[in-house]
């Protein structure tokens, strides 16, 4: 398993509610892929979100994030972490 | 205080230990500036680095991270986490 930090751009002005139910939908599958999703933070201004997750490769947190609607823009490794 | 989300690029083939020495400065002068870093992660391959930290202004972190010689090019507040 490694860690990732996925990016997504593009929604500006991305709600709490909106956060939440997004957030929801990938940990209602994430299973499925043998990912786990840690964390999420947004910048509703710049309409930036990151996630972070545990997953066996970035094609699997790519499945989870098209398949709940939402496809990241970036997907890195960071096997280095403090 | 708010919580910010800053990357830097360019940095590949970063190591373990050069991410720590670059930490550990930041740490040992935070308290100057009323910032906390909280977390970092790193993708050598790439060549781009992740902070987490709480701060009272992003101007804030970055004098953080200039002081300590490794500038962010950009640094996001993110008010929204899960």
């Amino acid at each position: 398993m490694t860690r990732f930090m996925d990016v997504h751009h593009g929604v500006k002005g991305v709600t709490a509610e909106r956060m939440r139910e997004a957030y929801q939908a990938d940990l209602a599958i994430e299973e499925e892929e043998d990912v786990h999703f840690e964390r999420t933070w947004a910048d509703p201004e710049s309409g930036t979100v990151y996630c972070l997750s545990e997953a066996p490769s970035a094609e699997a947190v790519q499945r989870v994030h098209e398949r709940a609607g939402h496809k990241a823009d970036e997907i890195h490794p960071v096997p280095l972490s403090m």
